[in-house]
């Protein structure tokens, strides 16, 4: 049997068959046989590949015949929307921060840093080793790769002082992205119709995973310093939740960064509501003034369930993020990721593992650092310049964004439209917050493309702004 | 400042806090300058460290000193048993299929083919040339690559019939692999607590996802040939169900195959209920007598909603699954995608596209299919001499598994562990049962490694049951 003729031969008679009458008889097998050259097997093939995609229908000792094709007809989907129902509460649409934006306009929104900020050179060589190596063909175990899992535990054992029992590789579940980590572990430990205190503003991927988990969201005030302990105990007490979403080292979007002393009174907190403090380390890699340190790494109570993503310093393209979880928690997530999807591409955790143990990677981050630095400065002195009405409470120690303030008549909506009439895209504030928000605020990151842009970008927010000040 | 000075001053703080009293004076700044002929600012940040870290406390004017270590102790996490509740009603395990065992056992279980039937060398060139492109650094649309969903759309476009519009690439969304595909299907289509129709027996993957997804499933019997669409509609009635999943070409793991009649009638039934049919073609590229036809090719009315692997045919390294789904729920579909990866890696995607793409990879399939035909051919001649007492409703036309079933009388459980005993593993058929086995089947995979062990492992079986049948 030849699979190129049957495919001839099908690829012949679909064209003979659109211009046929329905209940039109094909030719014989004997003579597609003598036409084609080929065996009376291979017909049989193209016939029944015909009937499989009901083009034709066989009559046993009769022949073969063109089947009736119904009418054409306008597409009504109409039926999906009983078959739907009603969308859920939330309705999740695209955050500004995800927007691919056209090269002429000046894009102050996006969440992902730009290539010129990522180890391009070490990720295609890792990839290229990986491409010779066994994990281009091999399935690893659901938790992870060893060696990835391993290096995931020491990174946070690092940091532990003196009399915590750092965290063990088998602690470690890695999963395809930070996103997928933040949506099991809602799901797994908090569950639909629980409640989650997470900070307000926070990051909205994570308030978009807690909606699609069905789990509703209870904001605690932060600023520029972290929440009040005091507001997280009374949330707590008040709704009897027993987990809190935080991200206590250069939060998305404030910046803040926790001081020991509030971690202390944080997870003190956690500890005596008997929660989980699920610890989003998204910026671990940015810091600039210098390398955060995790709550994690004060807890060996199994209180603080750890998340390191490696997407965005490492590449998009290596979707890797490490969750760390102790005790029977470890199980539920476990459980929880395998049925999402099974186990993650080997070949993207060999590559993110080879990217960050290379002697290179060290250097790349003592760069990164510099340009962070030099790249938020040059956006605050811009804001600073151009957008004098804007507050800034503070300035990042870390991460990629600055959260700017603006007047509390402004009307964000308007603002964001007319910079992008004017070719700038912002991200309106409201998006990171779980509730109503409390002010007029932009998220302006400063790893975006083109810093030399930044001092543009500002001079149009400013003149957007002052529109609305002085009509 | 330098970073590396830093660290090592750090490194030696934490060698001499271990052995050191808690509030233990540390040596002064000036003291640690000389010392390591460093700046004060590479000090001050070293001390700055090592107070994040929880190991020492700063006091103004005064210096730093050895923080109080808590002792020692058990870890307790007896508290997370009130703060996970009871788990979700299908404690979710690791299903026999997925199971790794010793080189030295008879593997009759695995889920996956085994390397020698993958494409190798095309996914290998593959991942060298996706390094050196942009994909490496670059993240994709949400939906997936623009060239990906385009070719997924059109590898099932050529098989609908005349008259049958076929998709376009907009219709299709990329998965992180089927499994996400299901996940999502099920959330974003069926919903928490609406009953999901499905074959019975049926993928134990996809049982899985639903019982995450909180959706009980209604099973219908199926068989060699398929449901009967009689059931299939009361089951319709009967529970008022908007979606059914099925797999209607070598399903996992009876082997069937839907004539194109049962696949009309199945289809009718599905639109006169105003329903969604999830096609599951996991096996798209492992037809053994001809290439499957999808039952999505026949619909352009948003009914099926279709799902294509990509991972079990070119490598489990490549974890990318494409689903056509047309209409409004399309938007849901996409949404629920989003709140769970975000995005998936379009290196990935990329090289997926490739491999499919390149000519040697219909050489490789038409390779591959005699590999799978042979393989089949001796596992059922292997389990004919050897399990005479099984019986093989049929011998599968395509996929990579043989349903046997064993006497009624069969003590599975005893089964599976005598023959893990003599070193065959092998996986017990009630995993793919969603309710109640309506008798002792085995699922046995041709796909794994070294068939030259098929027919010692069918022995193995083989005498294991007769110890049964003749105690």
């Amino acid at each position: 049997m030849d699979d190129d003729s049957s495919a001839r031969i099908v690829a012949e008679l679909r064209r003979w068959i659109a211009t046929a009458a329905p209940g039109a008889r094909l030719p014989s097998t004997r003579t597609l046989v003598a036409r084609h050259a080929v065996s009376p097997v291979t017909v049989q093939k193209a016939l029944r590949t015909l009937g499989a995609q009901g083009m034709v229908e066989s009559r046993p000792g009769v022949g073969s015949f063109v089947r009736a094709a119904p009418a054409a007809r306008p597409h009504d989907y109409g039926w999906q929307t009983a078959a739907l129902g009603s969308p859920p509460s939330r309705a999740s649409r695209l955050s500004t921060a995800l927007r691919t934006v056209p090269n002429d306009m000046i894009a102050l929104h996006s969440g992902y840093p730009d290539r010129e900020l990522l180890p391009g050179r070490l990720v295609r060589a890792a990839f290229t080793r990986a491409a010779r190596g066994d994990a281009a063909v091999s399935r690893p175990p659901a938790a992870g790769l060893p060696e990835l899992q391993q290096w995931f535990a020491a990174e946070l054992g690092a940091a532990a002082p003196v009399g915590v029992t750092p965290p063990t590789p088998r602690d470690v579940v890695v999963f395809p992205g930070s996103q997928s980590g933040l949506s099991t572990a809602f799901r797994a430990l908090v569950g639909a119709g629980r409640p989650l205190l997470v900070e307000s503003p926070t990051y909205w991927g994570a308030i978009l995973a807690a909606a699609q988990a069905g789990v509703p969201v209870v904001p605690v005030p932060t600023g520029a310093h972290g929440p009040d302990p005091e507001e997280l105990d009374r949330a707590f007490d008040r709704t009897g939740a027993r987990a809190c979403y935080a991200q206590p080292n250069f939060a998305n979007p404030t910046g803040a960064r926790w001081s020991p002393a509030l971690a202390d009174r944080v997870l003190a907190v956690v500890r005596r509501h008997g929660a989980f403090l699920i610890e989003d380390d998204w910026a671990h890699d940015f810091g600039i003034v210098d390398d955060p340190t995790p709550i994690a790494a004060r807890d060996d109570g199994g209180h603080v369930v750890y998340l390191r993503s490696l997407t965005k310093s490492v590449s998009p393209a290596v979707r890797i993020a490490g969750m760390v979880v102790r005790g029977p928690a470890r199980a539920r997530v476990l459980a929880d990721a395998q049925a999402e999807s099974m186990y993650v591409s080997g070949l993207l955790q060999s590559v993110a593992l080879d990217v960050v143990t290379q002697p290179a990677w060290r250097s790349h981050l003592r760069n990164l650092r510099h340009q962070l630095a030099a790249r938020r400065d040059l956006l605050v002195a811009a804001l600073r310049e151009h957008v004098p009405a804007a507050r800034l409470d503070a300035v990042p120690p870390g991460g990629l964004n600055v959260w700017a303030r603006l007047p509390d008549t402004t009307d964000l909506t308007r603002l964001v439209r007319d910079c992008e009439g004017a070719g700038v895209v912002v991200a309106p504030g409201d998006e990171w917050f779980p509730a109503e928000p409390t002010g007029a605020y932009l998220r302006l990151p400063y790893s975006g493309p083109d810093p030399g842009a930044f001092s543009a970008g500002a001079r149009v927010i400013g003149e957007a702004l002052a529109r609305q000040q002085d009509p």
